[in-house]
This record gives C-alpha cells, sequence and structure tokens, in this order.
C-alpha cells in the first residue's frame, strides 16, 4: 500500500504497517495487532494527544525511576516493534536493565525480539536464558515468568502495554510499578503505582525528555513530585477528558 | 497457546485466537485483528453488552430487511470468521444472497471466504465471479466493486464492519444501509440508514432472533417501527451510555 505523506492518518497508517511487518519478522504475535487496535480506540478518545494529566503522570513516572534503587524495563513485543530504539535510551539513562516478557511466549520468540534489540544497540536483554528464571505469583498466562537477575529482583518495574494479571501481580509482590496504557479503565491502569495514559510511541520519548529535564535535581525534590501525585485523581482526570470528548460529539 | 480457563478475559481471547487462526488461514488480513481491537474498545466502552438503543436498532433494522425488495447481506474476512454461521442463517430466513466484498481484495481471498462460507453451509456466494462487477461511485479502494446480481441491485444491504468510505456511497447510491458498528463516532455509523453499535458477534444472532418474532407481523406495523426509528437520534443516547459508563468509573 502507498501512503501519502500528506495524508491526515497517515502516522497512524504508517504504525500499522510497521506493526504487521513486525508480525512477519516474528517480534509481533497477531494477538499484539488486537492489543494495538484497541490502544487506537483509546488514543482517538483522548485526541490523539498527550493529556495534561498524562505529562504529570510521565513527570512522576521519571522521579520514580530516578529514585529507585534497582528500576527493570519490561519489553513485549508491540514495545519493542513501535519503541525499541527508545526503550534502549531510556535503559541507557537509567542504567536500568531490559528484560522481555511475554504473554504469547516461545523461546523462539524470545530470542527474535532479544537479537532485534541487540541490533539498535541494547547491550544485554534479560528474561531470554532458560532455566534461570523465577516465578511472580497469581498470574494465570507465561507472564509470571521473571529473571532472578531482572524483574525479580527489581524495586520499580516500567510495564508498557502490560496485562492486568501481572501489573496487579507485580504489585502485591511489592514493587512500584509503571504502567503505559491507553485505556484508563483497565485493571492495569488501576492497579499500577503510576499510570501513563498515553501512546506508547509518545510516552517512551516522553520520559526520555522528562529523565533529561531532571535528573540533576536532588534526590528530595524528586520524592516530592512523587508525594504530590496522585494515580487515582490523575485517571479519573483523564476519564473526564474523554467524556468530554464525546460528549462534543452527542451534543454536534 | 495455553490461554487458562482462570484467565478474567477467558472468553475474548479465545475469540482472539480464533481471529489469528483465520488470519493464518487467508480469511482475514492481518489489518483485520488492528480493526477487532478497535471494536473490543468500543465494546468495552459499552460493558460488553447489547445495549438498550442497540435493541432498538436491531428490531428496525429487522423490519427494514423484512420489507425491503431486495435485501443483501454483504461479509468482508472479520465478518465471515465471527458469525459466518449466522449469516448464513439470516440469508436462508431473509431469502437475502449473501456478497464478498472485500477493503484488501485479493482473487485468492475471495475465493477463501466464499469457500469457507460454502462448507459452513451456504448455498450461492455472490461478488466473486471475475469479470461480473459493477462499480459504485466514490469509493477511493476495492471496496467499490459490486456484483450486478446483489448490491449492484439491492435496495438495502447490510454492512457488518465496514468503513465509512463505501456506507456513504451505498446511502448516495440510494440503496438503504443497515450497519453494525461499535464505533458511534465513525463514517459508517453516522452514514448509515440503521446502526447497531453493538458487536457483531451478540448482533446477528439479535438479528435472527428478532426476525423469528416480528416476520409474521403486518407489513404496515413493520413500517410502523422503520418510521419510529430515528439513528441520529439513537446514536446520540449510545453515545450518552458510554458517557455513563465513563462517568461511572469515574466517581468510583
Amino acid at each position: 500500500m502507498n501512503i501519502s505523506k500528506a495524508h491526515p492518518r497517515f502516522l497512524s497508517l504508517s504504525i500499522r504497517e510497521r506493526l504487521a511487518n513486525a508480525v512477519k519478522d516474528g517480534i509481533m504475535v497477531p494477538e499484539g495487532l488486537i492489543a494495538h487496535g484497541r490502544a487506537e480506540a483509546f488514543d482517538y478518545l483522548l485526541g490523539e494527544k498527550t493529556t495534561f494529566a498524562a505529562s504529570k503522570a510521565t513527570l512522576a513516572a521519571t522521579a520514580l525511576l530516578l529514585t529507585a534503587e534497582y528500576p527493570v524495563l519490561s519489553v513485549n513485543g508491540n514495545t519493542a516493534a513501535l519503541v525499541g530504539r527508545e526503550i534502549i535510551r531510556l535503559s541507557h539513562m537509567l542504567s536500568a536493565p531490559i528484560e522481555v516478557n511475554l504473554f504469547h511466549r516461545t523461546r523462539q520468540r524470545e530470542h527474535v525480539i532479544a537479537q532485534y534489540l541487540k541490533r539498535l544497540g541494547a547491550r544485554e536483554i534479560l528474561g531470554t536464558r532458560e532455566g534461570a528464571k523465577m516465578t511472580i505469583w497469581g498470574i494465570a498466562s507465561p507472564r509470571r515468568e521473571a529473571d532472578p537477575r531482572g524483574i525479580g529482583r527489581a524495586d520499580t518495574v516500567l510495564i508498557p502495554l502490560e496485562d492486568g494479571d501481572r501489573a496487579e501481580a507485580l504489585e502485591r509482590a511489592g514493587k512500584r510499578v509503571i504502567a503505559i496504557d491507553l485505556n484508563p479503565l483497565s485493571r492495569t491502569s488501576q492497579a499500577a503505582t503510576i499510570t501513563l495514559v498515553d501512546n506508547v510511541v509518545r510516552a517512551v520519548p516522553g520520559l526520555i525528555k522528562a529523565a533529561t529535564r531532571v535528573r540533576s535535581l536532588p534526590r528530595r525534590k524528586l520524592v516530592t513530585i512523587i508525594e504530590n501525585f496522585d494515580n487515582e485523581e490523575n485517571l479519573a482526570i483523564t476519564i473526564q477528558e474523554m467524556i468530554g470528548y464525546l460528549r462534543g460529539w452527542a451534543t454536534d
């Protein structure tokens, strides 16, 4: 398909094409395309932009990552395909390891994703070593597996495009969880310590920008940013923004 | 793949698996999975149930199909995969032919879908005969093609999971259009004569049930049902229901 750059839907059409290719390359599973469609619909209800509430969550998440003892960035197929390069950059900035964690898990796909990220410049990818995995309790999918050198010992985990089961289980395991999820009603969004209700292609660059801006702040300032952030309130504001968008249509 | 039955989203996960298989079988294209994801998100905002407004639209659509001179049921890959069997049953009840019409069209895929529907019990599938196609004006995709024995001469067309271009063009061509579309804001929903904002896996069985119930009614009663239905108002009510759902969350 030939899409003109002038097309008003150029960005989302070219992202779709990129994802279809990621399925062909074995980075993504077909189910990942369905998840992307769900995200598209919610993004549509946010006017496809980073809201004020999302910016606030991004700043608080950055402070959480910068003050963490051992932060880990979790990556699945969609995340690798959409923002692989940016996750690697964030990983370098934070000295935070990257761990592959898949819902539709095969050794083969773990390997393909790790190789892909290494080609993009990642030094090491955790979560792919056979026989060196531990289990996070209460997860009804292969996502229960964690690398003891990564998510297993992390105090803070970034989980872009996650399922609710693992978000809840990671919280129960006492970890601080940063979710990136366009559905503010999802179990993931509700369970996380901080939720970025934003498109991952805007959210991860947003984290990089925020980290550049605040990483030299004294620790107590970062802690204040975290303490002043209320995830529940922030999600409620996001839902209000969606309501406003729908109401605009209903009264047209 | 092993999805635990304990997973709270088991039902929608198994539908997703079915669609992934339909892609492997050549019935669906990968882009169809993204479209399904968008639909899932909107269904979620309706509480994943048939709303009162959707039931009202279903009844009016049934009356429209029963009073039509020549109704045709249009089928694409997603529709075949999700409700192939039910579309065939509806086709028999209404004596309405089924026509394959694809956005991502290849002769191969038309053939695969027609064979699939025939295996499920369809007698004939229109829209697949080379060199016997006419064009609906104003459609910027292969969906412009229509079978002169089917949609070409139809006065009423059921278009589940349609794109906005064709919905508008069919209306302009003077046909009465019944859309099934979970996004009440879409061009398809806005352009159709009657829009069922409902999941196709509930909407098509709903049409079958309604047809069983009202097909023996006198024609003037069916006409009254149609006349009392206002699509614009019904869509506004649906958007209000989504707002209500979101508001319920925002104030939890």
